[in-house]
């Protein structure tokens, strides 16, 4: 029996409507930037596993450091107990995050790292003897799908089993370069009624929004109100961290910087899970008491894994060296041309791009998960690319690691897609 | 500087009070159930890293296999897509879980698996045209940190800042062998409002609660209840599961089998975060639909991660070998030998035991983190033996592999810890 066929007896897998799409492809090998299936066929992956292995699949370096720690030390409780492992990844973090952000808190995915962040955000009213019940967020934003993360998801086409249950969220649209004074004015609505805890939004990018970009300057308006009004600020870099975006965090292209960051998928470079929730000293002060309960009474039993600690300052020193940084740049100069390649092709609808983040959206009507979506799906996958379009758009979000050719060839491919669509 | 010093610069610690609890213990090695710390002093890790490395730390096996995959595939999105180590775990895990679990789902850690049971019941109903709005759940029971895993938490000491954004749960009392009777007409009265869509426990054993035990024939009437009148259980076995308990799962002890089931801590052997939901096929067919909102639209990136899934493919063999179950008898009889021995001390209230599960109650008056409670945590730590007493309870949880003079060591740390509380 072929795996693709042995899949199908047990697994369940996240976001699939199995009666629809029955068939998963099955991998059976990863490197660098490309992934090969069961049949031997080969893939570029061009958005790099949903943003994650940056440094390319089973890269050397990490799997190394990963190998070497597994003979060390593989995991213990980290309340009351320390480890090499995460005090580097720390003061590595530290050293490349925001000037602002001095305390971190570990958890295992986007979606925790958000809940973490919200916690943050009411407990920090609380301690301070105020009771917020209120959130804002923007239309369209995506922050993960336990209860908590999905309350501040505006992107909610599918939440209609459990929306009864959601925290209170107040949602505004992303600037757009006009709507700058609009949004002011309905956060002065808000913040006038005193019971808004916090702000949590993607900065600059939204991903699951397919990529939905918005203005620097507008965001910097938002954030520095809500510093002069009290309400936490929590960003969302789960996708944007690392480097995606030009700069280490999307964060550090705006003036005013966030209380709270949230930072997952390329933090470990594609091979474990973790998260981390990244906080001000003004946000760890408010918890800092002789009052055993304003604490933040939060813990996962895997939390700071050594092993995933390991991978992560693996990942980040990549990140560093001048090798990544250039690539970085030469992705970004590469996706420009790109653009302006194609912008004008009647079937390009508009194009958009922050750092090695590029979109493109169709001048055509698509469903998120509709037919032609799928075709055009199964279109890339056929020529050897994996790219996951998002209803009519199609991005790219290769690894750092991608050669001249294989970018070329991913080009090549979208541009021979809109000839089918 | 040493390690404990520079860790408190930029770390902050799950279910940590940093004014009262500055400092955390700097851990440099650990194999088998010895952990080190970085002045050299060796703690047997009696509670396996909170129940989570049940072959030992540092596993050979383990390891060796993970080494390998690290080469092979690292990671890969797991919607639309699928692996050999997933797919080979949910044979193995199939094969050895109650007869009625049927299909997988993927996530990170405990809470996120107890988050998606929520989800699968709700929207059990809610596929079906029922929106309930209610859940039941033990008093003291303990599910997880994030805003559904919270709600459902009976243990919530801490909760104060975040309970108004709680799902809607009624509280029963865990069967005791007298309030049988008392419960299901609790429950008969529950479900006359015809809104309870299911109920959430931990079969046999309430971790949090300090291995606080229940009564198996008392549970037994409860799901048969819940299965006579349509609502889900959903049966958090992310601490008993994995052999704890003297069978592979609580569960199994039980003749009412759980629709739903949540795992994780020993699944990977300690070495890596993952958890699962697990489910009948009653449950599955209710997401299966040419309706695609119909599906579960839950997703973490690192689902599935293959390197977790080939740590706990590796921990389930090892479970199933004839050392592993001679041990967990071995250690399970060991218990009570200690029980014998220490029950009628005066410092004892009471014993209890499940498996290898050894729970002994102070007769005296502790705080959950009061001083009574670190000075018995000291005393440990100074005897060489990890055990992380919770309020007036010491209780054991070692690895599979402990020694026989390991585990004298932990007997007799104990009995001497009994002459200074």
């Amino acid at each position: 029996m072929t795996l693709q066929e042995r899949d199908k007896k047990y697994l369940w897998h996240p976001l699939t409507q199995h009666k629809l799409h029955p068939e998963a492809l099955a991998i059976t090998k990863a490197k660098g930037c490309t992934l090969t299936d069961e049949n031997g066929n080969e893939y570029i992956d061009a958005i790099a596993s949903w943003y994650t292995c940056m440094y390319g699949h089973c890269n050397d370096y990490i799997t190394h450091r990963v190998s070497e720690q597994m003979q060390q030390l593989d995991q213990v409780v980290f309340s009351g107990f320390t480890h090499k492992p995460a005090i580097e990844l720390s003061e590595a973090l530290i050293n490349i995050l925001p000037k602002n952000q001095n305390k971190i808190f570990f958890s295992d995915n986007g979606s925790t790292s958000v809940e973490i962040g919200i916690k943050m955000a009411l407990q920090y009213h609380f301690n301070h003897g105020n009771k917020k019940n209120t959130l804002i967020a923007f239309e369209d934003g995506f922050h993960g799908d336990t209860f908590g993360a999905m309350s501040v998801s505006g992107l909610s086409v599918y939440n209609g089993p459990f929306e009864d249950f959601f925290l209170k969220v107040e949602r505004i649209p992303v600037p757009n370069g006009k709507n700058h004074d609009a949004i002011l004015k309905t956060l002065k609505v808000l913040a006038d009624n005193n019971e808004v805890a916090g702000f949590v939004y993607e900065p600059l990018v939204q991903g699951a929004a397919a990529m939905k970009m918005h203005n620097a300057d507008g965001l910097n308006q938002i954030l520095n109100f809500c510093k002069n009004n009290n309400i936490i600020t929590v960003a969302d870099e789960v996708m944007t961290g690392f480097g995606k975006t030009g700069k280490h965090f999307a964060s550090l292209h705006i003036e005013t910087l966030p209380d709270v960051m949230c930072l997952s998928k390329a933090l470990t470079g594609g091979l474990l899970p973790m998260a981390l929730t990244t906080c001000s000293q003004k946000i760890y002060d408010a918890f800092y008491s002789d009052d055993i309960a304003k604490g933040l009474f939060h813990g996962h039993t895997y939390s700071a894994n050594p092993l995933a600690c390991t991978a992560a300052l693996a990942s980040i020193e990549l990140l560093q060296t001048q090798t990544i940084q250039d690539s970085i740049k030469a992705i970004t100069a590469s996706h420009e041309n790109f653009g302006n390649r194609v912008k004008n092709h009647p079937k390009v609808k508009s194009i958009r791009q922050t750092g090695i983040i590029f979109a493109l959206d169709l001048d055509v009507e698509m469903q998120r998960y509709g037919n032609l979506r799928d075709k055009l799906f199964k279109f890339f996958m056929d020529n050897g690319v994996f790219l996951r379009p998002l209803g009519n758009t199609i991005y790219i979000q290769a690894p750092y690691v991608i050669t001249n050719q294989e970018l070329e060839k991913v080009y090549r491919v979208i541009e021979e897609s809109l000839s089918i669509v």
